[in-house]
């Protein structure tokens, strides 16, 4: 489905005399030096994909990865165009999980094209934010390369953030006095940072390449920038080891309490245990069938042995008690 | 065994008026520029390997290791010639488990000769797909190359998403409520995932050669579709480490549920020992001798110690069930 | 918030007929060769950080990261200024725990600002030192990034340090006899470690170039100076991984001491429910009813037993002593 | 010791009119182009030694490795000749155990010296194959550290298998239904494992650069067949590494089966429990004095007290088993 | 304090007529091409390292580690003298400790200057036999710095076997049948690991280079020498880091036999319990009070029920026995 499509000069956007969706009219137009065209499309079907890539002449195998998504973060050249794969993260609050679309990226002369997976990330927010600021789309698609970027690493730190928080929250169950099984959180948290791991990482080194101003297609000026990104793409990925491996911890920490906890319980056991065992000596002791036994004979000496059964007892509680088994 | 030999010309399998079994009149005939043979081989004898080596001249040390097969997957280059091998890997449905073959290309000038080990892993799919397909075998050696590279990684993709589905179900069970014993499920994964790292891994080195282009031997041109192959194959490998980490994290899961199981049997127990320790008391404590023991006279007094055993029980019955001991 | 600003000829603090808060006058008056100006800012608003940039030119870029803080260590260059990013640690005793600030430097011709972030790592007393020693601002703004860095990694060290005695008292209490639980401050340590890692390892690469005098606009006779810092920063880097290694292996001490404990407990708990067994099997035996059983008409016969059962309980205490199990 | 010295001329072992005990006229022999002497040591003493560094002209700090042996695999060149130090590996089946030897190689222009230290590894076998080969002694002393390389590289191989055995043992063990104690086992793989690491990954340098064709001194034709025994040392690093890391999930395991059994003991102790401590509340109860207690006074109520304890009994041993505690 | 000092020519201890304590005449006297002077100080205090420093010209940040001592082992140009920190190691047999000094080397033209700190590893023995052994010292300076680093790794490789021998102990103890507590042992010798391996792992780079031979200042020539130490370093740290994971297993079958050893107490003392508890219940039925039991009214009725306790347990006994309970 083509979302957007669009024709800009000198960095603003061009009213055309044509069906927008023409895309071939479209491109025909952009003439100009400064001219170019940006198509956005979502989850567009294989037929409607080659109409496009046949427009742009896009290369068949980046538009097969197009297609099907599930791609590996990459930036490739294929003859005179650049093709970009950028895994998308968002958070989803009722799940506290971490889903994941994909954006490609076609960029080539007078033209980008960007197909988006997934229902995260949307990129019109930010084709409406480059439109609205003066003189930035003037720098052609690598202003488009960068926008997209920038929203989608800022995706990475926000998600970064909303894990941190999970981790703050297991971190406090493991160590709080209560009864938690906190193994399975901590596995799904592992598992969700595994996943965004997989987008983080193999992104450096495309962005790297932005930063040094070194691929051919992307303005070198836009260096700096790409650097910025870059860089909290760094930090993002090194949160998420910082995170990774606290967790490590606090499953450790989760392991010890467990074992904790059993002692502890294995104590109050036994001295529960304890204190029934007492008093049932002593009942065994007053059952014997012996013909001399003087407390049998006493007047009290019933009360006599339940006041033993009991200060016994509470003897032993208060022992344990003040040992800590109790 | 000869699989299928045969003679292509502008990409296009030609009929010959030999017997395709002569590899000696088959190459002979392989004279034009753009012509080339291609024997397909599977589980040769000695003799019958060293017989196709004199009539391609393959190097003697690569012919050695394409009959012990068992080798690391490589590429060499002896002399003129191209020597790759290739790990196959299927996912036998019965039995959970993945399986290993081997494949050697032979490359060289107008020939190439493929040698395969092992069930699975067929090519003579591969050889029919190419000479379905228009165009491509037109490329030489080259096409055969990625073809069958390209059939190779893909099935390591199969291997690794039935791995992550048995890494779920692991996972599953893991977290189940039911009393499982996932250790030896969760090793024989272990070691299942270290047989695909080892056929996965050392591949990277030679595809990435071929992505760069610089492989003598291997046309240029073909770089962009081994650089999509190369990409699989890290995706491969990278599924394959975070499935090797997951599993580790589900390991620690599994004995923590252990420690959590055993503490709550032990309090199940501990409470089972409560509700008849208490009733035993009591009746040890009817049980005494003592001549004044005003209860033993009532009428209803065995009733009443009856009832009071009941009531002693059920209540702690009712403790035991608030705090979560039964 | 402006702490302090002023003009350095031939390294001293030069008195100047204007108000040192106006920037535009003081950088104006920088205009001997060797002259330069110092503003050191304590958490500017956004709009007094704009108002510096302009006078000093500063790249939007490197005032955005400025303004917000959180960023990486980094060290970069923005046309012909250097923007570089220091994090700063300081151990609060009160809490035992690390905190972190920021700071961040622009250098540039004739010119150097200082922005810092966080109540700890004060500037000012380094900017007083530097005054006091003759000839050291003498090379001009190198001096400063120099006398920075130097004090931001004198205080990893200090931090170092007091997570060492903290890793010390860690150790002690794990292998002290007494009950410790010992698992939340060795992951409070852990995280604080990390925390200590993260602004320290980004550093070494910056660090790494001045100490090779390869940054333009740095002073490259200012090399032995920074490679003192860079070796005081590696220094700390491999002590802060130690220390975590220590803490794994402290952490699974622990765990072993917790599962020794509870071994010695159950112990303790048998040898305590045999000591009231066996009284009580005693007990039953003179508590059955056969018309023939001796003991029960020997005149001392309930004495009998009742030594019979102190003696029995007593060996068993001294043979539970001797074996240890008390 | 010296075990065999002989001169070869054109690859062939000539027969020359001194004793080949007299390495100095040995030598004086070797005047032809390709002519060659080896000389074959074993556990030399150290004036033994001395003599054969004189005539050869070796590096005293080679020689000095060489006699006390116990060092890391390497390759080094001492000005115009090559030393060589290698770790021989065999299993010793009565053990289980790995052994170490060490062989050192000094190679000069018209000489190789071989010393031998421990009893595994024998070269006289090497010696008499490439004696017994055509044209292969022609390459001259390159063909002996070749043949040397091969024969120990291939007793990596054999350890690397029979390590491959026992770690399947360990595994069915773990894995056993019986009650095994495998950590012990797993330790002694596990150091014997480092022992091969040690031997194998020091020298995987050194084969490379044979292997690449860059040593000189080394024939370069000669390096297709470096670079075989180069892949078998791969192979057996990383079957070593999987060995490894298997060998440590086998120790989880068997600590997860650990805890298993212990959790299925405990349920066992305590359904046996339970199946006495129900018969006896019931003897408590009729054990009571209570003068109204009907069942006392019925002619058959004993044999129904010990039905009543015989009928809980077995209702509780079929609700335990059932439940799978018993 | 002045330990030594002297004057060398053409490598032989020279008698100068001046008091070799004034270090400015005696570095006076070096005037030949070959004559160098030693200096060798024990924890000089700041003012005499500062007169030294003056003599000779030694850098002031090189002053200043030598006074603080704590440095990372390092090899630093300052101008044209070299500064080499290196760790001492030695290992305290009455403690089963690790102990570490440190060394500075000052090496100029015309002198070397040694900085001793720490009570181990003195320099005067290798001064003395560096003076022995004739044309070693005509080397000049390197001859020393080689004869320093060569002393100190030795020491090392000491420490590492005493470590070995630790290592082989606490092995035994984990294994012995006996109940050890080894986890304390194990993290001693963790933690004096960390300590060789921070003395160890940063002398490697400059080892390198000096065994490369790019160092200007020390001698080419005698970089094979230098690669003898290099190669005794990486074998030191080799051996360091097998011990460190050995010992990690160690501790892993530490852990597991406390577990064996819990379970097995465990079933110990549920034996125990059935032991006793069965008799009791013996007890129990012959305590009932029913007017019909035909055992109460046997003349051997007690001796029976005895016999029955004895037998029931006799039996228990035996069964626990052979399934291995007791």
């Amino acid at each position: 489905m083509i979302v957007d499509s669009a024709l800009y000069r000198d960095g603003v956007r061009v009213d055309v005399d044509c069906d927008t969706g023409d895309l071939r009219e479209l491109r025909g137009k952009a003439t100009g030096d400064r001219d170019f065209v940006w198509v956005g499309l979502h989850e567009p079907g294989e037929e409607e994909l080659a109409e496009v890539a046949e427009v742009f002449g896009l290369h068949p195998l980046a538009v097969e990865d197009a297609v099907k998504a599930h791609q590996r973060p990459k930036l490739e050249r294929y003859e005179d165009s650049l093709f970009m794969v950028l895994k998308t993260l968002w958070y989803v609050d009722e799940d506290d999980a971490v889903e994941t679309g994909e954006i490609n990226l076609f960029v080539g002369d007078h033209f980008i094209v960007s197909v988006r997976h997934g229902v995260g990330s949307e990129l019109q927010p930010a084709r409406r934010h480059l439109e609205a600021q003066q003189g930035v789309l003037d720098h052609g698609p690598s202003a488009v390369v960068y926008a997209v970027c920038d929203a989608v690493v800022d995706g990475y730190t926000e998600v970064v953030q909303s894990l941190e928080e999970d981790v703050d929250e297991v971190e406090e169950s493991v160590f709080s006095p209560g009864r938690t099984n906190d193994s399975q959180r901590i596995y799904t948290l592992k598992r969700e940072i595994a996943e965004v791991r997989r987008a983080v990482l193999p992104l450096r080194e495309p962005m790297g390449r932005f930063a040094h101003g070194t691929v051919a297609g992307i303005d070198a000026e836009a260096a700096p920038f790409f650097r910025d990104v870059a860089d909290h793409l760094a930090r993002a990925a090194e949160a998420v080891d910082t995170l990774d491996s606290l967790l490590s911890t606090a499953f450790d920490a989760h392991i010890a309490r467990i074992s904790i906890q059993q002692n502890e319980d294995m104590r109050k056991i036994s001295a529960g245990v304890g204190l029934v065992a007492a008093p049932t000596l002593i009942a065994g002791v007053y059952g014997m069938n012996f013909q001399h036994m003087p407390e049998l004979r006493w007047d009290l000496g019933y009360f006599f042995a339940l006041a033993l059964m009991v200060l016994t007892s509470g003897g032993l509680w208060i022992f344990f008690k003040r040992s800590g088994w109790l």
